[in-house]
């Protein structure tokens, strides 16, 4: 036995090695928190921030805790967290994982590395090599290149960072000081990550422009050509275009072919951000939606929303190989040595705008091979078969209103209208009443405990607050979660 | 039991739940990758990538795998990764977790949220404020602010973000073309995220003007004087000083106090950089190092490095309260609605430039309330007190030379000058000859498996090749280690 292995954890934390884990390990069985969570057990135990703070106790000691208290502690936190893996937890785009993904994490952190050189990351870097390939065939692209990143906000600003640096080789080295505004387009219902994403390049929020849509939120492509005429006119520099593959309140696809138009006629860089619909590309039903997405320069996906590979999961993809390197390398020489005894074409680190970069790529590797293609299609085709009986629900009971008529994604958007409310002339004094609604109805089912649902405004489309429910993959919604669904907003809401 | 709870993964994997969680229970345990794993095991079982390929056979089917293939492809991804928390891991800023570390990520992964709201991560965003409001207080700052980021390099970044929207408010909306070009100072020792931040900020990496360095790797404060005059007499636009506390390499810390000097005199943001060397806060011994922090505008810290919170675990820090909501909020209404019920100053999400944000607060706050302060600390004073000792050493064993006198931290940089080249004229084809030893070690340790040290030059300095030896203090190195690794490099290197 070694001298450090001397210095081990029996000793150090006064209990015998494995305790803590095998009590985390029992948690998770006891609360169901890696499948099937009954949905009789609460979402949420609620308290308020001041509440939580005298429960929590947080402090530092100089002597730490015994086991006792370590465990309490660890009760705690699952306790008073919320259980995003509940049937009801319709909340976010996130949602469920199952044992496999948890697992591929639970690995993923005990193997603790970085996703930078082949050197201290040789499976894991092969299988990200791996996934971003398939991906990249069935997105059909000929070639490409990708990388795992910090999140899908982060991605899409690679596809910026791409389009700038394609255009501009130069901003690497010199800025972008000196040079015409450049301008970026995306629909008015996109993400708020290319506004972040703008500010933090230096472009600046202003020259994100937001590209009007129709009643469903899809770009109008005519709308998009209009925009770019007019930011030329004002002596702006376009450049990039992005098309969302389901956007993050309504659900929207755009039309990525017309907007590939678009983006050919005009020279423009096409981004697509499918962090929340990308997963579809895995559905021989629901894959049409994507329809385009060979065209693009670039997309980003989240396979952590839709498909349950617990956050983060991000990769990032482009058609044009070498480009991420020569866009962001900065060669390291401490990191990236050319003398290594091994091929060296195999650190990716040096094509990231990061240096250590959490392993991402096993997770989602583990739940693809693990359940097989055809499960992780089921699974997804179930969560839109849910939404499309919610919707039907929606157009058949009273007291419910969908705020489009049809939804391309497993977002489903609507009003509850309550009893106090109903038959009455829509004016402005009536719709700023419905508007209080959501808030009362969430904070109610929150203290209770029973689901949890979203709700915002959307400004955009000048509608008042709505609920947003998203359906993920895991766990597998049924008709009879969502009829529960309504049931309980009817409960909550029936003396409003 | 709900519909819901039917779709379970008992069915949906063919094999009873939690017989995958305790499979990798099972291997962390077998493996002790969670502490005291036996340095008589193998670091690495180097298999180069086209092999390694061959044995992984990766590959995505519809059916999925069966128990017993999942079970081998666990066995092979641990087989051939990297034992970071092997104790004869020394090639990265990073490396050995222990159990407690390794439950706090893996509850974190298994209640599967996002930190951006109190809705989602109630426990969670309580444990980051409270965190950073600590770390803030041992810095000495009266007020501050804070965010746990995707990493060093994005949380330096977050550093000049805030520094150009002090100078710029505007830059947020209108970007920051037609200004002067805006230059960033770091030492020619400092990490690389600078150039890559200014890359991705649309500054360039041109305009990052490396600073001069003492033969310490420790930054001249007159070397610094003199590039932002000439910046400014060059018409650039000075704004962000970076510090390093602890340096990448070499382990050097800045004389902060002169730097909080110069950048008081000239107006410039002082950031600093304590991804690495930033644990020396919790060690008496050692916490002199960071002197003059107490100035400082902005801190990175990764406790990830030294203090083995697994990756990824970066906290940033501001000591300008509200500056951080105001450069990067964008106000998504979908997510941070404001008739909410609760205080939604507890929504930490919109101060981020990201939008999903991995929980990593919490491994970092139950490592260090589980283990108490005293045991952190004593942990850290091992790591140095080891490279002490092999610092000693090298000065007294034959064919071992120091690249600098006396490190300030637990990167110890050495040349082995194998038995051939001993006693000649230092020449530059010996040192040409020296250059090429390294290498070959390395690649000799990595097919034996027996320790990991990294190797680079240091061009800034004119150095070739030379080992860096990182000591974190997990697990804790002996000078028994420390007498391996010397032996270790003499057996593999004696014919050369
Ligand atoms: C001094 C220093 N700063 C910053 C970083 C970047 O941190 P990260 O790898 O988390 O991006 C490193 C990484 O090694 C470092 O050594
Ligand atoms: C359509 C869309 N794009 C991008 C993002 C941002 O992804 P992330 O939260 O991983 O940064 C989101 C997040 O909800 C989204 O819905």
């Amino acid at each position: 036995m070694s001298a450090s292995a001397e210095n081990n954890v029996v000793k150090e934390n006064g209990w015998e090695e494995g305790t803590l884990l095998q009590k985390v390990m029992e948690l998770v069985k006891q609360e169901n928190l890696a499948s099937g969570m009954e949905s009789s057990k609460r979402v949420i135990e609620f308290q308020h921030p001041k509440d939580l703070e005298k429960i929590l106790q947080l402090g530092l000691t100089r002597e730490g805790l015994s086991f006792a208290q370590v465990e309490e502690l660890l009760e705690k936190v699952v306790k008073y967290s919320v259980k995003t893996q509940h049937p009801h937890f319709y909340n976010q785009q996130y949602g469920g994982i199952d044992e496999v993904a948890l697992t591929g994490a639970w690995l993923t952190d005990a193997l603790n590395t970085n996703q930078h050189t082949y050197e201290v990351a040789p499976v894991f870097i092969l299988m990200e090599r791996f996934i971003i390939q398939h991906m990249i065939s069935l997105f059909g692209w000929p070639e490409g290149d990708g990388i795992f990143s910090g999140g899908g906000s982060m991605s899409n600003m690679y596809g910026m960072l791409l389009a700038r640096y394609r255009l501009y080789p130069d901003v690497k080295r010199t800025g972008i000081f000196g040079r015409k505004p450049l301008v970026i387009f995306t629909s008015d219902q996109s993400n708020y990550s290319f506004a972040k994403g703008a500010s933090v390049m230096g472009i600046g929020m202003d020259n994100v422009i937001s590209v009007a849509t129709d009643s469903c939120g899809r770009m109008l492509p005519q709308a998009l050509r209009e925009e770019v005429a007019k930011a030329r006119a004002r002596g702006g520099e376009p450049f990039f275009v992005n098309a969302s593959a389901g956007t993050t309140v309504l659900g929207s696809f755009d039309p990525f072919e017309d907007i590939a138009d678009v983006c050919q006629e005009e020279g423009l860089w096409m981004h697509i951000d499918a962090c929340w619909g990308g997963s579809v590309i895995l559905s021989k039903t629901h894959r049409h939606n994507l329809n385009g997405i060979q065209r693009a320069d670039s997309v980003s996906w989240n396979p952590h929303k839709m498909i349950g590979t617990t956050l983060q999961c991000s990769p990032f993809f482009v058609r044009h190989k070498g480009l991420l390197h020569e866009c962001n390398s900065a060669s390291a020489t401490y990191l990236f040595q050319q003398d290594k005894f091994y091929d060296v074409s195999y650190d990716t680190g040096d094509k990231s705008i990061q240096c250590g970069r959490k392993v991402d790529a096993f997770k989602l590797y583990f739940l693809l091979s693990t359940k097989g293609m055809d499960l992780v299609e089921k699974k997804i085709d179930a969560a839109f078969s849910a939404s499309d009986y919610l919707n039907e629900q929606l157009g058949v009971r009273p007291g419910f209103r969908r705020v489009i008529e049809k939804p391309q994604c497993t977002n489903t958007c609507f009003w509850y209208i309550p009893p106090s409310l109903r038959d009455q002339p829509e004016t402005p004094e009536w719709w700023e009443k419905l508007s209080k609604v959501p808030s009362i109805i969430k904070a109610r089912m929150v203290q209770e405990g029973t689901m949890m649902i979203g709700y915002q405004p959307l400004a955009s489309k000048n509608l008042v607050n709505f609920f947003r429910l998203v359906n993920t993959s895991t766990p597998m919604t049924t008709n009879a979660d969502m009829d529960f669904v309504l049931d309980e907003i009817e409960r909550l809401g029936k003396d409003l």
